[in-house]
């Protein structure tokens, strides 16, 4: 049996104390380069391969340098500083250029931590949403590939119909879960809280270019926790809160169908008039 | 005429090739070492002296490794992609143990951005609040240091007078500003997004060991706008989304007085229960 196509995307090969290699899916193309969730599943697979691993992620910060290549590239995952239960990580995406420098594409890092059960508490209730059965799927024909590897059943704040400058709202909900069953997972997640399209294109009802700087992914969730969601839908609301002079930043929260909050995310992204 | 405590405490000496060295603060001690907020503010400032920067900070990420511990430490910043209009930034502190190693106590990374004047708009309207002179001081006595810097007035979401497992909710709101005048910047809006005292206390009514393990700040006002808020008030709002097995998120927004967005920013917090 064929592995997924998602695992597939964000495979390394381990050459050395926390060298990877890997290589871009042409299923998970972007505009430029590749959907930026699958670069910040690749960065945290690397740590999750690392053999000095302490607990699961915490959090995990992507910077967006430059759009991949196609091709091979080098990941990088070094453990920094390990303490009692946590553990801190600084990666990098490097690739070659055609005059044979090793560029660097992405920068991350992430906290690992053993985590304990503790009083727990979700201040971020799931909004009342109708259940995914009484969604209609998203139709509107993808103009990148990446989007077909997702089904997605947008619930408020769709990609607009027509670009008549009449936005002005730029929040979404959408139930979404991988195309292709697959349990979801850390790298899955983190993937998944990169799905929103520009919340500019909402905001203005406008199509201009545009694209993540920095994410960050905040796991509220454990590989346990997401095991059990399985292939289940996942609920995702994404909002900017401003929108000033070429950036935007989105902040947006996850949840599983049962309304736990597996992670908020946010990020900035670039646009442009 | 002396330095304001605060460039005094985030003052760097130049060594070389993105290279620093700089001293900790008594006036910014906190409970384990010194406040985040002068950390991340030190990071930044050591991009801000950079000789190759390009523009102004875009996002700061600080990942807290360990308490620094009073006396020097050394700052690296080194910018390890430029773009036309982008820049991206890897940085860390690192401190000599009583071994002689250098052991690293903060990473972190920003991107810089040149912003030109495009389409711009606030999503996240400044909240209805009394002005800053309808507002009582913050009077509790302070149980560390840094806080005595700032001058601190509460409008909802105060720490608790009793400790008396009563919390409901996770919001504060507050006005804030420099307890010693000082205009503000990009280095002191980056101290403001960590004023915030730890969510978990609020939440429960109960006052348990915390601290901030990574936090990032997305920054929409550039260091013109901020010159024009001058020693002016800061509006804070920061709440948690989630309390989960030992760490918690917390999604926070400045504004100026005149309603404009300044900075949103994030972060995760160790707790103890």
């Amino acid at each position: 049996m064929n592995a997924h196509v998602f695992d597939q995307a964000i495979a390394l090969t381990a050459t050395g104390d926390g060298q990877y290699t890997g290589a871009t899916s042409s299923a998970y193309a972007n505009m430029v380069g590749p959907f930026g969730g699958i670069t910040a599943a690749t960065v945290l697979n690397a740590v999750m391969l690392h053999p000095a691993l302490l607990g699961e992620p915490l959090s995990l910060t992507v910077n967006f340098c430059a759009g991949l290549a196609d091709g091979p590239f080098e990941v990088s995952a070094q453990p920094v500083r390990t303490n009692r239960s946590t553990q801190h990580w600084v990666m990098a995406i490097t690739q070659t250029n055609a005059a044979g420098e090793a560029e660097t594409v992405t920068t991350a890092s992430a906290v690992t931590a053993a985590r304990r059960e503790t009083w727990s508490v979700d201040d971020e209730a799931m909004p009342a949403v109708p259940v995914p059965s009484e969604v209609s799927p998203y139709t509107v024909p993808s103009p990148v590939e990446w989007i077909r590897r997702y089904e997605l059943r947008p619930i408020e704040g769709a990609i607009p119909p027509t670009w008549d400058g009449t936005g002005s709202d730029s929040r979404s909900r959408l139930w979404m879960r991988e195309a292709v069953p697959r349990p979801l997972d850390l790298c899955g997640l983190a993937a998944l809280a990169d799905v929103f399209f520009p919340r500019v294109w909402l905001r203005r009802a406008t199509r201009v270019p545009a694209g993540t700087v920095s994410m960050t992914v905040y796991f509220h969730a454990g590989s346990a926790q997401l095991a059990e969601v399985g292939h289940g839908w996942v609920l995702g609301q994404a909002r900017a809160q401003a929108f000033r002079n070429g950036f935007f930043d989105q902040t947006a929260l996850l949840w599983n169908e049962a309304g736990h909050l597996l992670c908020s995310s946010h990020q900035v992204v670039y646009y442009k008039e």
